[in-house]
């Protein structure tokens, strides 16, 4: 089965907006034991009609992103219900979603807004519960010699949902059962991608009809184990020992997630210390839904007088060592179980950048501080020379697989 | 002048990588006044010569990346040179060059290497001081109807420094200087798309050589105006008039840096208190560099005895009107403001969801207060229906929207 991807909009070009979708739909469809033989973008407007036409005659599915808006230069809706002579009908449920979500947020329903509500005679409507235009799935039509067309809108917050929703599984019923492979995510922190490649494969080398994707990302690398049942199993049992206390989890579950559900099940809570992070580990517990039950109040202490009055930093230790040390987050840490009463407290102290670095602490410099009651204080620098943002992402990823080393009785260091 | 991009790279297709050339090239065609009419991207191997079969026809330029590696898929080079006639060279000089930085890093060259010194007569080698396989510029063909190729590296690495020194001034010199047009972005808060679209429009409508563009994410939208000098300032100026309060930025200035400009340039500073967002607004804050003049320190009060025990929240407040209302949030800015002696205060509270909703307060429900220093405390319900990360980043734009209209001196309602 042939699949191409067809990116419409003009900000994909003008090198605004980085096309994402592109890689999103090459990872789906690997988990179907599909590949995408082409990828095309194209600007808003009339050169949808160009690609679809040249893409007809050669493929089985073409995804087909953005372009559905309420805008003049919106057209895919409208290009492929004229190609393959479709009546557009106006749905009136959809119009009446969209008209809600608009008043629901206080806003004017606007005219314009009623040919998202088209819909191509026997389309099936992909439902949009993040955005107002719907998604449409037209299916082939030996007619017209057309393949099955998805088309999906233009933000990953909208598309993605709807994709694993709607059409991941209407792929996976044309592609059938029985030739998709298995697969089994590990999630494993702290470990290269390079040096776990090279540890493993040899190792995993003997095992027929297994294959091996990675994927690597701040700090943490999903290592993806994909064909037979037995196949899994004996290179999970290897990948197992191997890196035994690395392993966030055997899943696609989120760090955040994997923290929550140890916390829950020990009835425990977090609390934060950030300075350099500014909020961003706080957010990151925040963002798994639950949190609540294991998170009840974090602190941003950006200056040292709110180190100091907030967490009870002493003056001295600040002075003595500076607020990038060993010393000072310790005193974080401890202060925030005081102050909090959680039973953990992660703090964190460093150079985000792109100024403030010296000599001795460069940019990139953090301390990161994990204190337990009844249990020794750990902390130790690290180094993450990289962008500001960057900078706060894996440091949040390095304090929580820290606090989930110590929920789990691993040594942290 | 038509130009268009080619890459190929399985990995690109898997979703390994992520394709960052095309946003680059987009920006750098901008800067000469070009756009990118089409992206392609294709598996390394034969489907490179499918494709430039394609486009030879109907373009001026292409730019063609990778597929010039020492492994058997890497088939540009041979694919090129066959199909304009030309034959292969070995270039000694590259070949030394290889070979030298091979030994330099102490391993031994390849005899695989040696096809990465071939190059098609008549065309212009490419330096490339970071990487083996040098960049070909093969000049357009009117006897085989072939357009400026340009064969350079996949690496990132690679590609750009090659293409800034040698690929871009080539391009000048194919465009001439004075055709580039101008544009102007404004970003705008707190009006959709589609009534920004059907408001505008029939304005801009007279203005000739003026071309409309837009991108809309967490309740902003960026309006770019493209053309000549004269018809972006007609624009401008109409622009301006329909939503003069509404613009956060005649730029690309994020939010986050438009508030720390206004902060700093009163000598103030905010400070936040945060239920639902967690921590989302503290850390966006901080986001901008040399945030630590404008933020010292932020609350996340998630469980209702923090916001009592925190920000003096009263136990009455909490009970008679919930966690999510005007009058908890009011309590917990102005608490805010007190404790942190900032001049100002965000506080947010509300239904993130998924779960925890009702018929009075569904999912969705936010309150946000901003408290200033000597000025009445700002309160206000708002409903976001969206997913739970959507939900805190629209959360987040919009308080920080509400502070910027503060700090303007504009109504916040």
């Amino acid at each position: 089965m042939r699949v191409e991807v067809v990116n419409t909009g003009t900000e994909l070009l003008l090198g605004k907006v980085v096309n994402t979708h592109a890689g999103y739909f090459g990872q789906e469809m690997f988990k179907l034991g599909l590949r995408i033989q082409r990828q095309t973008t194209i600007p808003d407007g009339g050169e949808i009609r160009v690609v679809l036409q040249e893409c007809f005659p050669r493929t089985d599915v073409i995804l087909i992103t953005g372009g559905l808006g309420p805008t003049s230069d919106d057209i895919t809706r409208e290009v492929v219900a004229e190609m393959l002579g479709l009546e557009l009908i106006l749905d009136e449920s959809i119009l009446a979603t969209i008209n809600e979500m608009f008043r629901s947020r206080g806003y004017t329903p606007s005219k314009s807004n009623d040919r998202q509500a088209m819909v191509p005679e026997g389309a099936v409507v992909l439902e949009n519960p993040n955005g107002t235009a719907p998604g449409l799935y037209v299916p082939a039509n030996s007619e017209v010699d057309s393949p099955h067309l998805f088309l999906l809108p233009g933000p990953p917050r909208e598309l993605k949902p709807m994709f694993e929703a709607l059409v991941f599984p209407k792929l996976a019923e044309m592609v059938g059962t029985d030739t998709a492979p298995e697969s089994r995510n590990f999630r494993i922190y702290g470990v290269g991608e390079s040096t776990l490649a090279s540890k493993l494969e040899p190792l995993l080398q003997p095992i027929a009809d297994l294959e091996l994707g990675y994927c690597a990302r701040l700090g943490e690398v999903d290592l993806r184990l994909i064909g037979t049942s037995a196949a899994i199993e004996a290179a999970s049992t290897i990948v197992r020992s191997e890196y035994a206390e690395d392993i966030v989890v055997e899943s696609e579950e989120a760090m955040e997630e994997v923290i929550q559900r140890l916390l829950a099940g020990k009835g425990a809570t977090v609390s934060t210390a950030e300075s350099c992070t500014g909020g961003y580990i706080a957010s990151s517990i925040t963002n798994a839904s639950g949190s609540s039950q294991v998170f009840h109040q974090g602190f941003v202490t950006y200056a040292n007088e709110a180190k100091r009055d907030i967490l009870g930093v002493p003056e001295e230790t600040l002075e003595d060592f500076g607020a990038v040390s060993n010393e000072t987050v310790i005193a974080m840490a401890e202060g925030c179980l005081r102050v909090s009463g959680a039973d953990h407290a992660i703090a964190v102290s460093g150079i985000a950048g792109p100024t403030g670095g010296s000599d001795e602490k460069p940019v990139g410099t953090v301390h990161v501080a994990i204190a337990s009651k009844g249990q020794e204080t750990f902390a130790k620098r690290y180094f993450n020379p990289v962008d500001r943002l960057s900078f706060k992402m894996r440091v949040t990823r390095l304090s929580l697989d820290l606090l989930r080393r110590r929920l789990l009785g691993f040594p942290l260091d």
